[in-house]
């Protein structure tokens, strides 16, 4: 029996969990040049945003989100995926409740083109 | 009330049990320059082998699996997530049956460098 490894391993729901505050994101790995962040979020609207180098991962582990674009939208329910193209003028809205887990290049997030609402 | 979009949305579980056999890649996304494929596989355990350009994420939607390497072992469950560096000889251990989304750099796989089981 081979000791578990130092291999990063994450329970998604429960790492989400351990976030202390909602909009705040908990870094749960990297992949190549990509940041991997969960975070629940609870009832608001984010200001249109847009971001120019990378596209954006969403995926929803538990509740549901729309997300809104220049292209129209889409509702997200647990186990839904949708990737915004990057350039794609976007804004989440969370009627109630969702906890995600978002996949960008690093370096891609910051206050000014996240709506305003998240920490990074 | 805007439209659904054509942005890619895809429920992951749905997107994998329509796929007609096991050991199949099916594509649900494209992120940047990484691919995001589900896939479902039933007991088998693949050969070693080693991805040298891109890490690779493995996200266990259903069941179970094990992924061993030089660097030890992890067991995964629903919910799991792990990531294997890039260089790092690995195989995954699938003892019954497990539904997982997988993303890597675009042309990182091939039959050479998969276990030997995997299209693509």
């Amino acid at each position: 029996m081979l000791p578990q490894s130092e291999i990063c391993k994450v329970n998604l729901p429960r790492a989400a969990a351990e976030i202390p505050e909602t909009f705040v994101y908990g870094e749960v790995g990297r992949l190549n040049d990509h940041m991997l962040n969960v975070m629940r979020a609870t009832a608001r609207t984010l200001e249109f945003h847009v971001h120019e180098e990378s596209d954006e991962m969403f995926y929803v582990i538990a509740g549901a989100m729309r997300l809104e674009t220049d292209a129209g939208c889409v509702d997200l329910g647990p186990g839904d995926l949708a990737i915004i193209p990057r350039g794609l003028r976007h804004r989440p809205i969370v009627a109630e409740a969702v906890t995600i887990l978002l996949v960008e290049k690093a370096g891609t997030l910051n206050p000014g083109n996240t709506g305003g609402a998240y920490n990074n």
